[in-house]
């Protein structure tokens, strides 16, 4: 049977590199690196060494890099890390109204803890405007965290131009590169941020691990405290078999990412054009040029989003609603209701995410399938063909 | 050559059917839990079953288990989640003096968030008094960690006795079983505990998952916001691949524990009659029956433990010291202290820790290799035959 997989932002296979190299430290190589004696200073030895490649690939140092169990507890780590470590300063933070879970419950729970957090709205596009960030800064800002490309629409963010307007303010300055870190080139000089979110799952690492950078000037209140590892900015033993897979991941993706861009660049082209020119009224959403290279999403009228799922892969094609607000009947994505994407347009997204080993093959079965089940979909929905109001309508919260 | 590798607390293989059980998960069956389609629904369900084998290992409920990355993640779950849930009630919290780093850093950090922490001491056992403990409540107290066993000195708590105190004030009861689940029986039910972290490391699964149980009746601030995963209370993508370890070694775990336990005892209590018979000037440390049945923790006189440590090393044998901040000089482990060691004999803390796989072979190699590497260390040592004061002194904090 013909099939496509898809959804590579929610779930990608491990590598098999990356997996080979992280066999031996289960059962042979299982010492603790924080022993003193040679069986955990080998191991040690090797943590260090996957911290250095994990620092290459975005252009940090190995002092720089602590590593976390995924993308989620980085995020949760720079803003409540940074939020308590400066709460004497001020306490008033500033997140998109487009980011991860992850960032915008972090900074909710702020609010509960005495802070007072900014929701800032993006356009139409899901753009933040530096000049509005500008704007939002107070005296008691302590932290701004705008991601660097959404998970949901693609969009890349202009972080360096909204770092600079932080950087001028001596505010602190982190972005959420987990859907990035792997798709596409990410420079922590280049985007001259402090700190970093990234995640193993979109390098083909194992679930379970993720990293945050930061610059070492900067005081983090840890979140999981304990033991002095990771230089007492996160405790627990550390996950060497994981850290591993991380580390090989990172060291290949430094190798391949050029290549990887333009090949999925190529086929979420072809799947883009493919699907405008054979299904009518659907809407992309996310900045068309400003966004992931492996990334496509859609909402398609008068559609129930999880319903175009299930149907696709009833077929074989793995794809995704993009948000797990959005699985929930009658609920509208925040993102989408941010960008202004109409309630009931909105059940109708879809999000297709490609990686390296995506075939033109998949590609073509996904023209040639979703057509049909779109159509089906539509003949069995009483809103298909009704005039809609134009006004966009964010019930999520 | 000869070898015994007596450090299990602290690193230990991942067990061969864990391991096997894992391996499919990392690149075949790699979906995602959250997700609606298929592949995502057969790898929730597996995450569901695994959840009720570890819920079984400690007589609990599926949904009362919260998978987290280790067992610090789970101490720092229950103690900031139930402090900030509760906050509103009180802000005072108790633990012993003689927690792990995890649990007594997560109190500290309270104490900086303007909550009070009582740091509870104990006898020369390491055991905490009930009646202190019911003396130390105040109206103001919201939460009391009491650690099922300790680490260092292997001692096993009176948790029963202790969590009818709090039971009978209304006062939420947390115990740290990191040390004891997988060593030894431990029954939430039993014990009449709210919540008890563990981690998969105890079972022989991998490093990277732990566990918290939790009475669904208690509210928790979760630690890491974000996503609804583990029904809201641990965001972020479930490490499947370790989970699946945790759930296999919890299986294996509930069918051996009863022969490991005295297999290990067996041993350990070879390895105990054997040192005190060969070697003189030494204290055996913690409680001599209320123990972890796989510990035995000693302090040689005279002997700097970290050099003991290496010494051992190079004749293949691996122990500890039984505290990260015993490693650093002139620094005694805070638990040693609470126990009134003197500073000077704290200095010469090991401990060994044994498990399943354990041989007779090893426990007689270290044996015949101990002696001979305590006179050399003690020949070489400036205060060996000296008179010492009587006192202990706590220099750690």
């Amino acid at each position: 049977m013909k099939g496509a997989y898809l959804d590579h932002a929610s779930a990608t296979p491990v590598r098999k590199e990356a997996l080979d190299t992280m066999l031996p430290y289960f059962s042979e190589k299982y010492g603790n690196p924080s022993n003193v004696y040679d069986m955990g200073s080998k191991i040690r030895q090797v943590v260090e060494e996957q911290r250095a490649m994990v620092a290459d690939l975005i252009g940090a140092t190995a002092a720089e890099i602590i590593f976390t169990s995924s993308g989620a507890e980085a995020n949760n780590l720079a803003i409540k890390g940074v939020a308590f470590a400066r709460q004497k300063k001020g306490k008033h933070v500033i997140v998109s109204a487009i980011e991860h879970h992850s960032v915008l419950n972090s900074a909710r729970f702020l609010e509960r803890m005495d802070f007072e957090a900014t929701f800032l709205a993006v356009d139409e596009f899901g753009c933040v405007d530096p000049n509005r960030l500008a704007k939002a800064i107070t005296p008691e800002t302590v932290l701004v965290s705008i991601m660097h490309a959404n998970n949901e629409i693609g969009t890349i963010e202009p972080i360096v131009e909204l770092a600079a307007v932080c950087k001028e303010k001596g505010i602190i300055f982190h972005t959420d590169a987990v859907a990035s870190v792997g798709n596409t080139s990410v420079d922590v000089n280049e985007l001259n941020v402090d700190l970093l979110s990234l995640s193993g799952a979109s390098l083909g690492a194992p679930k379970g691990i993720g990293a945050l950078y930061f610059n070492k000037k900067i005081r983090l209140m840890p979140l999981i405290h304990g033991g002095i590892q990771e230089n007492g900015r996160r405790a627990g033993t550390e996950n060497v078999p994981a850290i591993v897979g991380l580390g090989k991941a990172a060291q290949l993706a430094i190798k391949e990412l050029p290549e990887k861009e333009s090949h999925v660049r190529r086929l979420r082209d072809r799947l883009v054009q493919g699907i405008l020119e054979r299904v009518e009224k659907v809407t992309f959403t996310g900045h068309l040029v400003n966004r992931l290279p492996g990334h496509a999403s859609f909402c398609f009228e008068s559609v129930e989003g999880e319903a175009l799922i299930f149907m696709l892969a009833q077929a074989g094609i793995y794809t995704n609603t993009g948000s797990a607000c959005a699985s929930k009947a009658l609920k509208t994505s925040p993102v989408l209701g941010a960008i202004g994407i109409r309630a009931d347009l909105a059940q109708g997204s879809t999000v297709f995410t490609l990686n390296a080993r995506t075939t033109k093959e998949e590609i073509d079965y996904v023209l040639e399938a979703l057509p049909p089940v779109v159509d089906r979909l539509r003949s069995m929905s009483p809103i298909w063909g009704k005039e809609m109001p134009e006004y966009a309508e964010d019930v999520c919260h």
